[in-house]
This record gives structure tokens, C-alpha cells and sequence, in this order.
């Protein structure tokens, strides 16, 4: 029986097809290339409804029927796999001074990946101009064509209405209601394609998840760490974004100093300690100098430390105290199974990880060894992007025969 | 398509017709007796499903047929509605100074309701007695037999395993490591009951959810304010546990002052500011004084606030500056549809509203018109009761055909 609520609508045979389509995909994904008969051996369904799920999923051009590799006695069989040669799945990501982008295929493989330059004060018609041409030229470099893109996911720094696509404010880029995913869709066209709008965060967490530190944790909570701190949640492989969609909002949680001002104007927020600027400012960076490589500053950073420059140690174990007492709250109140630091947090884990567990290990109120464990990112700063990419990836494969975005002609 | 992961197992018609049941099972709760005919109509199943569907549920001993009330022209035609007489569901409490209980039919009616006196410093064992006691005779009271109970929910003031039903630790009970569920089990028997042990933020959120102030709501979290002060939320129905069923421990993040300290030992806990105490204290009331009646004390003090008693309307202002500054938290990092304010907070509202609003409003991040609506409670001090029946009743209705617990010699 499906978790959840109360079906709403009738359930028929579409159900069971849709359903048995999803749990062969799952199958695939994790177990990789079989027979048939090992399939339904694998899948617990019977061999007459494999081959009639392999043959709706042909169709649908998300797997292939092969030659396996020969590695055993006797001749090779028939293998049903994964289509890997058109099937798309794109992450991008506009922030301060760029827009990156991945392709990734049906197996998770990364198949292009492209970055441009966005200089400060490009406005969002501009800018989206160039988020466009950039998964265009991701399509193109990853040896497929539009007709196979299945999902587009941008990620922006701000406030994202995502039932909509309406971006409502994004302050470190400078834009206000933006349409971002009708612009996208009028440029672009790809009606085979889902365009969706996220921010880092939630694309971050669904990067993790899928294969990153956190891989297949049931709830993933992820700490996106640059200037701002967001957070995103997986729940059961889904983003989980509150009722809203504005969930994981923790930067302003009102547990920091009381005398440091935050950007958005009150004083005590929690991004005031844990985000990169007090770090920034101890090495004469402002952030307001706009595009810096942060991973070029941090890891300045951390070379400072491993000097032993009394400043820089005293400011990381400041932060590794801060970053402990705010995990607390959000470990107390969402109970994750893991938490993954992510943003500039890794670079700096040696020096954090000591701080963090002194004040966070005896303020976590479950017991010992039902607390939730706290892992470093291992995906860099483009983790937005992979994200992304697997966000669309992940809704395909657990319901592969699910309505595409109806064309407005159709 | 129902939400969540991928499917672990096959569907096949089984799986049809317990969706079909489910969303039978939802029309009859939401729309009330009708003709077969009517059934189809509102539930887009075709008759032949309808009677099919009706039939397994009559044998479930859910539903049952009879002739309707005569409303309009023609004679009277049969309706098919729940049945009222057998099936019992049923949520407990044990608290400090009492053990309280309600039992609920399949229409959500209460049926019964009981609550007995429970001495300090009783222990687990004689104190599980008695709530095994207190069941058996809601069971009778209500009208039925122990084979008609679908569901025992008890509700205990501390940290629990709700997959293993074991208490961890309840602190003002002094109760440690105790199988309550299995003590139930073995006390009670009742096989065709699920049992199971929650603590009173969680099913304040289910009654909530189910018959109060925030019926319905797809995002739910509840507030228990009383001594100590917890949070639990519903999505979808379910009650959100977290990982390790320890999510909702809001109590104690450390936003109050912090010169304040708290049972706990910390300084600057939630509560401290937001719980009782600071109010029971101000009127000589020691909450370790044991079991006073709550209701009372707080009546009490809504009296002096309303003659104008200077100390207890600053106090009170105090007290609706620190549940904002608390909820903006909530709301920023959960993004619930609908906040309820439970425990003492009704009973004060009229003095918590203004200055809660005052801090709230301007430190919620999303934009207007998509902030949580903050509600008080409409159901006093038995909302856990109450909660505990629906919380067993809503899974009935949302699998009607699911599995019983085996008895061990079945």
C-alpha cells in the first residue's frame, strides 16, 4: 500500500501498470542491466508482466534490449538496460557572476557540463537569456537533442514560489518577480520537458541524496553554507518544501549574537556567525566585491589555518560552536537521519568538526544513537547543479509514464 | 499516482481494490450515507466497483446498509453508510496526577470519555495498570466488545520510540525504559487493535487535524504549551515523525534569555519564556506542587489580567513577544499551512495575540498572503485524547483492508 493520504481518484489497471513501471525502473536504476527472467525474479513480478512493462517503458525510449557482455559460460543473452543515448535530464544554477549547468542521463552518468560568466547587475530577462543558451549548448554537447530532455531544473539564491515557477525575490542578484518559468518555457519550447524552479538548497539536499554523502537517506536535511545558510530537505526521495514551498529558511533562526547586524537588517541571525562573511571579512574580502571563487578564498582560508594564524583558528572555532548550537535546533525539531554541510563547510570540516560536536552533541534531546549523523559534502560547489539534474531524474523514475507538460497547441 | 518513493513491492488487483476502498472509505466519511448509485457518482468508480467495494468493506464490518431517512418524493432507497455500533478507536493519556481516555466510532463521534486520578510517583507498571484498566471500561462504556477496538493510542509526556513503542525517558512521570506497548499487548490482549505510544505534541496535531481548529489543513503543526512545551505536525494526514519519531522537540531552542535557566539545566531554552512556569510562578503556584488542576490556575490568571493586575499583563505581554519570536522560527524553517496554539495559550489569547503578532509578523521570510495561519485551540486539555482516536481512525480509513497485528498463535 502507498504511503500518504487518501487516494483521490479511482484506482484501475492504469494504476497497477503505472506503479509496476516504477518499480521496474527502481529496479534498473539499482541493479542495473538483466534478463527478464532475473528481472522478474528480481522485481517479484511475474515474467508475462515484465515483458509487458519492458515493452511500455521501449516505448516510452527509457530502456533498450541488448547483447550482455559475455562473462560466463554458455552464449550471452538478451540484457534490458536503460536508454543512455537520449534521455536528458538538466540542472542549472544562476548566481553571483555565473550560470553552470549539468546533463546528466537516465543512469545518473554526468553526460556535459558548462559554466559562463553573468556579469554583476545582468537583470533577469538577460540573464535568463543566457541560462537558456546554456542548456541549449548542454543538449547539444551531451550528444542529444531536445526531443530527448525530460526535465529542466534551475536553481536561483532567493525566495521561489515552486508550484509556480514565479521567482519572488532573489537580493544578490537583484530580481523581483520574475515568471522564470514561462520565460524559460516561451525561449526554449522542449515541451517534452518539465522546467522547474528551485533555489540551492533543495537542489543541494536532492544532490546529496542521490549520490552524494547522504545517498539514500529516508530524510536528508542539507546546509547550504556560502554568505546566506539555506536548507533543504529529502524526505523519502522527494524534495520536501513545506506547504508553500518556502520551507528551510534557517539562516535567520534569532540564535546568534545579539549585537551583529545581518544583511536582512535584524540583528542576531544565525547566517551572521555560520555564513562566510565573518570569515571573508577576517581576510579583508568583502563580500560585496561580487564574483569572487569562493572555493579560491576559502581555501586561502584553510591554508591560513593549517599555518596556524591565531585569527583564522579563532574565527573557525567560533564558527564550528555557532554551527553546533544551530544544528541542535534543527536537529531537535526535524529529526533527520543525516545532515550534510555543504557550501564552504567542507573545505573547512578539520577545523569545524571539534566546536560543532562540543556544543551540539549535548543539546540533541533523542537518544544516543538515534541522532542524527553529520556528514561533510564531497560535491563541491556545483552540488546545485547535480541536484537539479536528479531532481527530474528522480520524479521520471518513480513514475516513468507520467504526464508529460500537454503543449499548448495539443 | 500516489506520491511518495517508488513502490517496493508489485501491484496487482490487490492493490487496486485497497486504493478503491480507501477512497470509498473517504466519500463515506466526507459526504455521509448514500445510494450505491450516489457512491459512484461522487467517487468516479463505476457500480459494479462500488458494490464490489461495498461488499469487502461490510465484510470488514466497516460499513453496513440500511434504508435512508425519508427526505423527498418517492419511497425511501438504501444508503449505504459507516457502521457505528462495533468498531471502537481509542486514545489515552497518562499524565502527571491522571489517567484520562476517549473512545471514538468510525464517524469520529466520541462514544466515551473517562478519566481517573493517578498519584504521584506511581510507577510504570501500576501506572500502565491502569490505563488497561481505563481502557477496558471506555470499551465497555462506549457499547462495545474489546473485538470491535481497531486502535489504542496512548499518549505519554516524554521521549518515545513510536516504532517500538517503548518510553525512553518521561521525567516528570520518572518513568525509564519501559515496553509500554507490550506491556499493553500483554495486558489487554485485543488482537485485531493496533497499539501504539506517541507523545502529546504529536496527537494534539492529529486532533487538530482531524476535528479542530486546523481540520483538514495539508501542513499542520501543533504547539502543546503547558509546563514544558512541544511541537508536532501533520502532513497529508500522517503524523510526521522524522527519522527516529524524536521530531517536534521545540522546547528547547536556545532563543529566550539567557540568564534564564530551564529544567533541562540549559540556559535560554524556549520554554523557559513560553512554557507555564514564568506564569505559575508569578501567581505562587510551584509546578512542583503535582497535580494541579491546570485549567484552573490558568483561569485564574486570565482573571487577574482582566482586572488589570499590572504583573501578570506584563508578564503575559512578555510571554506573546517570545512565542513569536519562537514561531518565526517554526514558520521560516517548517512552512506549515497552519500553526494551532494548544495547552494554556487559548485560554490567554486575548493577551498573547497582540505582542505574538508584533514579533512574528515582521520576522516571517516568505511573502505575504503565504505565511502560516496561526490558530488557538478550540478542544481544552484533552486535544491528546482526542488525537489518539483519530490518529488510529485516520489510518483505518486511509487502508481499510490493511493488515492486522497477528496474534502469535495465529
Amino acid at each position: 500500500m502507498p504511503s500518504g493520504a487518501s487516494p483521490t481518484s479511482p484506482a484501475d489497471q492504469a494504476t497497477v501498470r503505472r506503479l509496476n513501471q516504477a518499480l521496474l525502473m527502481r529496479s534498473l536504476v539499482e541493479g542495473g542491466p538483466r534478463s527478464r527472467a532475473r528481472l522478474a525474479e528480481d522485481s517479484g513480478l511475474n515474467k508475462a508482466t515484465v515483458s509487458s512493462i519492458v515493452t511500455s517503458l521501449q516505448g516510452l525510449g527509457l530502456v533498450e534490449e541488448g547483447e550482455s557482455a559475455h562473462r560466463g559460460p554458455g552464449r550471452p543473452g538478451k540484457v534490458v538496460r536503460l536508454t543512455t543515448d537520449s534521455v536528458r535530464f538538466l540542472g542549472l544554477e544562476v548566481n553571483v557572476g555565473y550560470v553552470a549547468g549539468i546533463a546528466v542521463d537516465l543512469t545518473g552518468a554526468v553526460r556535459a557540463r558548462a559554466r559562463v560568466a553573468l556579469p554583476a547587475d545582468t537583470g533577469a530577462t538577460r540573464g535568463l537569456a543566457v541560462v537558456a543558451d546554456l542548456a541549449r549548448r548542454l543538449v547539444a554537447e551531451s550528444g542529444a537533442t531536445p526531443a530527448g530532455v525530460r526535465s529542466l531544473h534551475l536553481s536561483i539564491p532567493g525566495l521561489v514560489d515552486t508550484a509556480t515557477g514565479v521567482l519572488d525575490f532573489a537580493p544578490n542578484l537583484g530580481w523581483r518577480d520574475v515568471d522564470v518559468a514561462h520565460i524559460l518555457r516561451g525561449r526554449l519550447g522542449w515541451w517534452s520537458a518539465a522546467i522547474a524552479v528551485d533555489n540551492d538548497a533543495n537542489l543541494g539536499a536532492m544532490a546529496e541524496y542521490a549520490v552524494g554523502a547522504g545517498a539514500g537517506s529516508p530524510h536528508l536535511l542539507y546546509l547550504s553554507g556560502e554568505v546566506g545558510v539555506g536548507g533543504g530537505s529529502v524526505v523519502d526521495g522527494r524534495i520536501a518544501r513545506g506547504s508553500h514551498g518556502f520551507a528551510g529558511e534557517v539562516g535567520h533562526m534569532p540564535i546568534g549574537p545579539r549585537d551583529l547586524r545581518c544583511g536582512c537588517g535584524r540583528f542576531g541571525c544565525w547566517e551572521t556567525v555560520v555564513g562566510l562573511s565573518m570569515l571573508l571579512a577576517l581576510v579583508g574580502h568583502d563580500s560585496d566585491d561580487g564574483p569572487a571563487d569562493l572555493k579560491t578564498v576559502v581555501t586561502g582560508l584553510r591554508d591560513r589555518a593549517a599555518q596556524g594564524d591565531p585569527a583564522v583558528l579563532s574565527a573557525l572555532e567560533e564558527q564550528g560552536r555557532w554551527l553546533g548550537i544551530g544544528l541542535s535546533v534543527l536537529a531537535n525539531v526535524l529529526d533527520p537521519e543525516t545532515i550534510v554541510l555543504g557550501g564552504h563547510f567542507p573545505l573547512l570540516a578539520e577545523y569545524l568538526t571539534g566546536p560543532m560536536h562540543a556544543e551540539l552533541d549535548g543539546r540533541l534531546l533523542a537518544p544516543r544513537g538515534r541522532t542524527p549523523r553529520i556528514l561533510f559534502s564531497t560535491l563541491g560547489f556545483d552540488a546545485a547543479c547535480l541536484g537539479g539534474a536528479h531532481a527530474g531524474r528522480e520524479l521520471l523514475i518513480a513514475d516513468p509514464g507520467g504526464t508529460r507538460e500537454p503543449s499548448p497547441s495539443e
